[in-house]
């Protein structure tokens, strides 16, 4: 992945959907992209719900599902909406264990925003019967900053 | 499985707990009884739900895990709870497919019962991230029987 | 017990409650009772939803619970709602059956009332993992009448 | 109550409560309006929804609460929304038992509005645990006309 | 609104946000298009679920706000989805009561697609403690089609 | 897609995951395969349910998403659940419209398995806000047979 | 309102249902008792939720409600829960903002009680599309006592 | 009660139900029984579950009904299963008022097991409208124990 | 915006529905308005819950919408209500990325009322299938102030 | 049962599935097996979910089911899930109490993964209508690391 930072004004991901993005064919080619963030002096929690993500096992090359929810508190930059889409679809032909791609997906956004705070949590589909998920932040979060449960039901089989 | 008719007076699950009460080892064993229906003028609806279903996938050796509901509307006689929990619990090292298995249960039970009609749900825990339910009744529920809905929840992955 | 139909004038619940009505002893001793219905020319559904019915296991003396809910279209008759409470009290060192039980409860009204029609759902509380749920109804309930859903959760076991 | 029929506009709730309507002290005083429905050669369903209804037992003084649900097809006429809001609040001080009151409500709305179709769902908070429920409905509603499930949940007790 | 039946190929709407659309200011400016239906032998339904609309009260000028679903079975033509999206936003500025707007919705989706049959369900949130909800099909739906109910939930208040 | 009839004995999806089955790169390619149904005198229903589908958009080749559950009625037929899986994962990069590729799924599997009855619904994640759901059925079911309601929630929005 | 602390022997809701309580016109009148606390050693939490709340707007003399829920440590003293089921209904008739009432309610409660520690969550029904809850307690709870989360559901509009 | 402690091999429920328990007629004549703890040097928490929970009103003589939760952290002893429902029944003829009652079940169970930690949460059932809960545990938990909420839904009454 | 601090009794909401408003075109001109803090010796959290907010796409200029909670602990002031519906709906063709919207309505209260403390959640309605959510508060909230959490459930696609 | 470390690099489930894995026929059997942890440097959580675990009471030989949840925070190993899944599949025929078999699966995990921290929440099924859960983690765990509550719904009973 090439994370470039830009310096842009922070135009949304509606606005970038009019334009003819590729779809990045791997992480490696996603270009996750970052704004300068606003209200820098205060601390605040931006919360990113995706659950449309797919990856692929890397042994046997079928496609894994995951609810993917991500925290973070912004210091000097956000990231660019667009762009973490983008990023997050680059997943799609890559193969990954769970609990490996879930790290790459927040360590790649810290190493870009450089940020306060960061959290994921993944939540797989089940295989086998039986789902993983996989929780993880940057350290304890700072004082004075409130943070929401992500509250994501848990599994439970039928009935 | 041995389905003996017996005639006696509709002697209840907890009772017979007491009984040392081999566990069968298959459905062959099984033996599913029936006692003579309370209230044999009327036309009601007796529903078991059987959360704690299980039985294994006849290729792999695998644990399987249902959900199971059975509605049925007796006619002469009615099933004796605690042999059915055990009949159900036969089926715990027997190998079958999930079409197959819930229609052995439900054509058994009619088999004994030879009930006014008969409808069983089975919902099964998802393999490769797919469920399988199968629904079958016996035939079109006669006029002016109350008969509500199984609704059971669908499966609905992760999120 | 005694049901003695009564003329009165559909004095309720709550006021009935400041006399001091002696907690029947079995359903022998109960005195349901009823008093002429409101609007009697138009068929209405009255519904009463139960959640405090408990009684006893015939067998082994055992208490059983059960949440109850009874749909009637009225005709002459409506219950007095003070004297069905106590009705349903009066299982409470009474043993039966759950078949028989929910079977009983329901025809008790019926004998009572003679209503249009009336329906009786009974959601026993589980017993060796499995509940029983009893479903009746007098009749097909007349055309033209409104008669919502129980909608009663089915029993999930855990998770 | 005056149900004085009128033929203004339409003009609605939020109009109104900006004009110093007197709150009615009795469902006799309140003065129920209808307005020419819109679209009248259409066969719609409007349904409102009550959840701040109370009124007084006759009894004992106490106050009743309920959550009200009204359906109704308009035929030349629908219900102005603010003087339903009021009427219902007439009943505030007014003294009925629960199946008598569900049913003025409704007649006082069929008499005003002489609709193709109405029908009542009244959803009693308990009296000695039990709650009791009314629905009624003119008829048999007309065919090609969609109406949805009212779907309140049902009485549940603790747990 | 200009209602001008297309006959390209059923360009979807994610492809369509990329080009500058302008927001029509008002239904009138609105321009829904429909594109030649996919199977057209076949009698499907589509359900457009919109919780994102809001128009004015006109008698007030305040914002009133609805959670819309639409279901039809297209006959020779589907809505194309951007220019429904569209469409839906032209109510923002525009001033009208809960039961007229739902059905010119309606109203115009049937002029420009001649459906088979079409159905709208509109919740709107609560004034004056009291929701309407507005539910309107065109006739009763043709035998042999599927049509599950929209199963939105009761407006319920507080608790 | 090459959809050919075997006439082999059932064996079932968890077997088949062992064998090295490359994932089919389109529904052409995909290899959707048939088994005798068992007890195939009687009329049942099968569902799958598929909360794992994607595919992408034909304009903008951006994924897709979607919730899809399936009921059949078997004939002579039953899908054998691996290959089905494989034929849904197939569609992982293959560009088509909601409407189409829901209709695309569900009559591949009506040219292969000649069902009694069969129906789709397809529940697609929100595009601008707005989910659009695909309900199909091959005719009405025939009389006798218990279809269950597949009460898949509706779109919410948020809070 | 008079609150005359009293030192009988806690007798309970239902027994002083039967004595002709007058309803108090306000809450001045309202005559709120406290019985000695049981187990008075010891630091429990008592829960009153009372979801049949109604005041007036003082401005317009339109009905409010609210759903309240009262947490407190009993120190030597204990409400007397007809009493405060009486003190609850004196606001009937009463006007007052929603901040004022919520801390009326809970100040007279401590000013009799003395309780240790007391809370009160106070959840409005919505007025202009926008509800208003109030959250207050007298201090810091003390250590080692267990209070459960009130967890009353957020207000969600409709959808 | 007789709180008889016996150091057999902790022989659970499922067991004992079939020896012919009488079921005490008072919590005096219960006999709550203690069998050693496995684990002994863990601090692990058990939550036992009883929705099926009835006492008597001292006054009134009429029944209650309580969900009842208990959590606690075993030191030597853990309670004996099918004693402690028998325990639980034992007060199905008992006079208690509800904050009295809760805590005499904890103080039993703290008598005879003399654990490190243990809380109960009573969630009885409304009277008046107006349930009552009570919350208490022996003192602030250990530290490093894990001890989840009981998260019982709150009282909703209607709607 | 103008916030011009005034001095008046704290008339609510419903009250001032009654005076012709104008609708403010946009934050710039809304008013909003304090009135002083009742019990201003405590500290009592008041929380706004707004599930009727939109504002318009900076880049599109297409809607967007949110859900919006908001608690606060007052000092000398708190927020007259109709004001802040008003400010609210100013944004309704307003311009503004979603993390600084959420900013501007959090501190443009904090700079009127100068509370103890505030936060904010806004709930976005999803674009690209993945919402924001922003949450920010002033600082750690003060000992001794109960603040329940706002439990707005996930976002959570489809199924 | 063997717990053989290996070094090998994390092949995960699916792949395993494939093998003819033999089913283990008790825990004592079952071959737990660790792989090394991808981003040892960090402190994540694996959270496994099992609501398929079975296993048989040991004194009457009736099965006993469970929802299991497993949290762990790794340090130089994490478990390879097919052996876990296997392990827990060994317990299908194994005796046990609640208690301690709940804890066995737990210990099993410390002593192979010798983690940082681990969690287990054991919801078993309800025996005699009280279920029994049981809460265990090994230490307060670290600073800094993110655990979300399990939040596995209590057992309600029914209604
Ligand atoms: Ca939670
Ligand atoms: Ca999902
Ligand atoms: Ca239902
Ligand atoms: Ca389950
Ligand atoms: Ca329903
Ligand atoms: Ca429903
Ligand atoms: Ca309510
Ligand atoms: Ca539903
Ligand atoms: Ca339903
Ligand atoms: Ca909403
Ligand atoms: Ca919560
Ligand atoms: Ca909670
Ligand atoms: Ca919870
Ligand atoms: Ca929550
Ligand atoms: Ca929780
Ligand atoms: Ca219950």
């Amino acid at each position: 992945m090439t994370s470039s930072p830009t310096q842009d004004d922070g135009s949304q991901f509606l606005t970038q959907l009019g334009q003819n993005s590729a779809q990045p064919a791997s992480p490696e080619e996603a270009r996750l992209e970052r704004v300068p963030a606003p209200d820098r002096g205060r601390r605040y929690v931006v919360r990113f719900t995706a659950p449309e993500f797919t990856s692929l096992c890397p042994v046997t090359g079928q496609p894994d599902f995951a609810h993917i929810v991500i925290d973070y508190i912004p210091d000097e930059w956000i990231v660019e909406s667009k762009s973490l889409k983008l990023f997050l679809t680059s997943f799609r032909n890559h193969g990954a264990f769970h609990e490996r791609c879930s790290m790459q997906i927040a360590t790649t956004l810290v190493d870009l925003l450089q940020p306060v705070w960061l959290r994921i949590g993944a939540y797989w589909y089940p295989r086998g019967g039986m789902p993983i998920d996989v929780f993880w932040q940057t350290s304890t979060p700072p004082e004075g900053v409130w943070i929401p449960a992500q509250d994501v039901p848990g599994y439970r089989g039928r009935g």
